[in-house]
């Protein structure tokens, strides 16, 4: 079994084992308590507290322990929002943001703040002028994660911080995707983080709000954690979080160096192992654990499930995975081809040997995948010049392999108009054409769903 | 080593952490992905509900796990009052409550909305009818604990969430002390509970929510957890909570009736051990392992230090304690005294030996602390009629020992006034009125703190 999905929750480090099981029979007792007990937790949460403060670089009075990276992200959101209220209630976050920040954006929103998400390129990351010019006099927050969930595009805190510290404007950063491969660079004022993505154990998050920054915790008034994380403290995870940080930084380096020729390898020889692939994220500025790439023609769940039955684990941002019927925000954001999509996150230790199987089981997954969809007859009209594909009620890939049936008939100059209504067409046909040289002219209104127009270059 | 503070967090049992351990290795992946190690981690959070709303008594998509007990009341208050918007901003609660649920109404009366806080008597039970008063047509949410935390002292849920039932009115029912021993008896709306307090590990809490209940999740969006608890899940938290509470039932029948009788030894003997003590709570309708009583003339906080030198664990609700400088808000709604406040919550397979040792030390270490406190001399001048005793500045007990130092003074039908600043004497001076037979004529006002005049009866 190959668990390719560190992105999305790591096996518990052996250092958090270790220092879960220790605490559990030191650290049960309430910390805020004056005996024995009390005393011995509370040392045991100064230290974890000082262990993580120091793995990130503050003040151990700055940081505080929550109970998920969602938690910290979405009170360290309001409290900040709350507490530069006076300033206005502008939001800035990036549009490919984790959903636990663009959920709390909506709810600022849903309250009668405005938000602006800024766009990004086509490799995932935001141009800092572009971010810096939706700073504002009225922005209260701006929000930048420290790299990317689903593609591993490293994005440019420090000169996004810079330009939010030249506005007066706090930067909260999410590190959730690097916290573990070392701190997150630049002059930021608040950080948020999630222990069960570098391999500590899940229920912890923590939340950095920087000295001088103006902070009002929101929500019933709580005595713990500096009154910033409701709740009676998850001692145990907390104190395994702190040293599986400590641990997986002392041996991130030499990882991260390994991981990243691992991913490499996967980049670069699967486009060749496999026809109509778009590798996606920064090639050069990226996390080291993570690779993502779309499959044309492709169906996320079926490749997925494929995958699984070959001992391999891993995610996809594909529109009809699971609980989503719309393609991932941030696949769309970057204007990238979305259908059998997949993400590769890799733990720390992964063998060189599964990588080396994934790649020769690969292509031949996805043959299946093709082999399966390839049977639909598309339903062709030639209408007035252009020929009309009838994907109607038909859900991704399957319009876009219909498209690529028809394009040889369509005279060169010609156009050929794709009538869908799964979502995912809207940024799939567009995709097709730009990897295939084919010229993408539009979408047009239909009696159901749209037409998307397609000339034929070559 | 006795650690007799179950009722604040109770050591992990045996059974939660075998369960926890199984878990870190089958339960750390995402329950929500598709993956053969997501496919497990579901089975185990499936199996995890289904275990808590067995011991609850409720159907399991009514159950949710989330990160504390205090996190169960605030989600389950908040979700409560704005699932009931319509029908008013109304909430009732005990005047005995745990913080979080006080903290919770606080919140909703900052936001706007009205709160009744509902006295109880001297034994810190409501009175059901009292209760049911109330009632009004704008009452959107009733909050009521099935067991006082500080006293033991069970309240009347049935009675009062019938009343509630008639006014359709939902009632939220903290459980948190206990669920451990049984599901809570009548026909309540919602539940909130904290696996710490049975034994399970920190850091999970389970929020209930009967099918029909109006309720409307407050907060950023998060699709975990129905959408009633943001954040990854705890998920090697929540195995061990759940395989916990199904174990301490197991036992809870002869555990209580055990348990029941070391306190009620505390509570007949301590009395006799040691003068001028008051034993507070229900002496009937109380948890099997609490009994809390309050000693005259002695600082809580000395006391605590006292006994945990001696190697016992306890709370206390007095003042001057850790990091408050009022008395308990328990104990001020019963009008009990609070000074010398000692609570004993014995944990499950508390041994009979260790209840014996404490009868033993608790003696001498009172006496010690009286005789700490005994040194000063009362300024003491006559003023027309009254005595006058002069205890500005002196925190308590100073104001009560003064106070019964010269009531020998006084003659049978006159008074004495008490000058004190300390917040605490307002509760404790008419307690030591009640316990020793004087009259409690009333507070006035003084150039500096109040003149407290009590009047020699015998």
């Amino acid at each position: 079994m190959s668990y390719f999905d560190a992105a999305s929750s790591a096996p518990l480090h052996p250092v958090a084992r270790q220092a879960l099981l220790a605490s559990l029979d030191e650290g049960w007792a309430d910390p805020s308590r004056l005996y024995r007990e009390g005393r011995k937790a509370r040392l045991l949460l100064d230290a974890a507290r000082e262990a993580a403060a120091d793995a990130v670089g503050c003040r151990t009075d700055e940081l505080v322990f929550t109970t998920s990276g969602t938690r910290a992200v979405h009170e360290g959101v309001s409290g900040a929002l709350a507490g530069r209220r006076r300033a206005g209630r502008h939001l800035i976050v990036s549009a490919v943001e984790h959903s636990s920040v663009l959920h709390a954006a909506d709810a600022h929103e849903g309250g009668g703040g405005s938000v602006t998400r800024v766009g990004v390129g086509r490799t995932g990351a935001v141009e800092p002028s572009v971010y810096a010019d939706a700073l504002r006099p009225d922005t209260a927050l701006a929000c930048l994660q420290s790299a990317n969930h689903e593609v591993g595009t490293v994005q440019p805190v420090a000169a996004v911080a810079e330009a939010c510290r030249a506005a007066g404007v706090p930067l909260l950063v999410d590190a959730a995707q690097s916290l573990g491969w070392g701190p997150v660079e630049g002059d930021w004022s608040l950080l948020a983080a999630s222990a069960h993505k570098w391999g500590g154990p899940s229920g912890v998050g923590l939340l950095v709000v920087r000295k001088g920054v103006r902070f009002a915790p929101q929500g019933p008034v709580d005595e713990r954690e500096s009154g910033r994380a409701a709740g009676f403290e998850n001692l145990p995870g907390i104190v395994a979080a702190a040293a599986s940080l400590r641990a997986v930084r002392a041996e991130a380096e030499q990882e991260a160096v390994r991981l990243r020729e691992l991913t490499e390898r996967i980049r670069v020889r699967v486009p060749r192992l496999v026809s109509d692939v778009e590798v996606v994220g920064d090639a050069e500025r990226r996390l080291p654990g993570i690779v993502t790439f779309s499959c044309l023609y492709v169906d996320g769940e079926t490749l997925l499930h494929e995958l699984d039955r070959e001992g391999f684990s891993v995610s996809s941002g594909s529109s009809c995975t699971s609980s989503t019927l719309t393609p991932s925000h941030v696949l769309k954001a970057m204007g990238v081809l979305s259908e059998g999509n997949v993400r590769v996150s890799l733990p720390a230790g992964t063998a060189e040997e599964d990588v080396e199987r994934f790649l020769a089981v690969l292509p031949g997954a996805v043959a299946g995948v093709r082999a399966k969809l390839g049977a639909p007859v598309p339903v062709t009209v030639r209408q007035e010049d252009a020929l009309v594909v009838d994907a109607l009620g038909k859900l991704c890939p399957l319009p876009v392999i219909e498209l690529a049936k028809v394009i040889g008939d369509v005279p060169v100059g010609g156009t050929v108009r794709v009538l869908a209504d799964d979502e995912a067409a809207r940024l799939d046909i567009p995709a097709w054409c730009a990897m295939r040289g084919q010229e993408y002219v539009g979408e047009e209104p239909a009696d159901r769903g749209s037409a998307y127009v397609v000339r034929r270059v070559s």
